[in-house]
């Protein structure tokens, strides 16, 4: 199942600044080879639904790894039964239709 | 690794009203004898990982069987590294902190 | 606009237990009025729009106050044209449908 | 209070195709003269939580309008006391740590 993903990934209790940390998380999508974009509030993804669980995951054990003792994460996910989904295809729909 | 999650599941181009389809995942989730409180917004849920995200993955099955063209799913996933939790564990301690 | 709304509040840099900080919430909420019901990801509030908005604001300003450098929230927020929406009216529905 | 904000509205009852809906609320958007930046799973804002609240209630008024019984948004809020945010800058900062 394919799926086009946005996720959010919150260290808790590992201080104020969480840019390292969620460096660390687009390292772990960078090297899972999927395609992603990092935006202001998290990362969009694509791949298959278990790619993209893996890969969430793996961000939980690294982050708790890394010292934070909580790891909250937001996950939205789009599947799609009547055409195939894409990060591009889903903006460039929206951005066709502004007047 | 043990997770207290919470999913709200959309489906998307199956009219106005969500409940029946809302049910038909409710009854997913007993069938896998997962731990679930519903709520207005979505569905609490308690398990390991993957037990959660299976459960999940089925809701946007069953939805498209259904008859829904896409699905949208909203999963927040929480994991702690310094202790046990539980879908009341994280009710009771707030609640016991309120004046 | 009434609205029923699902509210998420996470102070962060302010220590890995969350619980007091969201029982300050839960008063904040209290006082202001709105039917609300605590969960193990958030709370449900019903209300109109600015009342609810004005809430989660709230919210914000005291979790900076009590020390928290950065607060996020997620809020999900469900309005709807054709019927009058509350609460218990979200989950009876859906319970109602559960073979 | 500024906010560096994510917000993703969902018609529900208005078809499958959400994308012309989406393009009214960027429409909105770009008429509030917030900066603002479209990607797969909704749109980042940057502005006073105000003008940021304004602009998703009027989406909601809209795509009612629009013909759609239901709405519902998933809003994240991000505010922060120590320093200053924007679009731009939490994107930096995390690129800048990236190996």
């Amino acid at each position: 199942m394919r799926v086009v993903a946005d996720v959010n990934v919150t260290p808790i209790g590992a201080g104020a600044s969480l840019s390292s940390h969620i460096a660390a998380c687009e390292e772990i999508i960078e090297e899972a080879g999927l395609k992603y974009r990092l935006h202001a509030h998290g990362t969009n993804l694509e791949g298959s639904w278990d790619e993209v669980m893996r890969v969430v995951k793996r961000c939980h054990d690294v982050l708790h790894e890394r010292g934070a003792p909580r790891v909250d994460s937001a996950i939205r996910i789009a599947t799609a039964s009547d055409k195939d989904q894409s990060l591009e295809g889903r903006i460039d729909k929206v951005e066709q239709k502004i007047d």
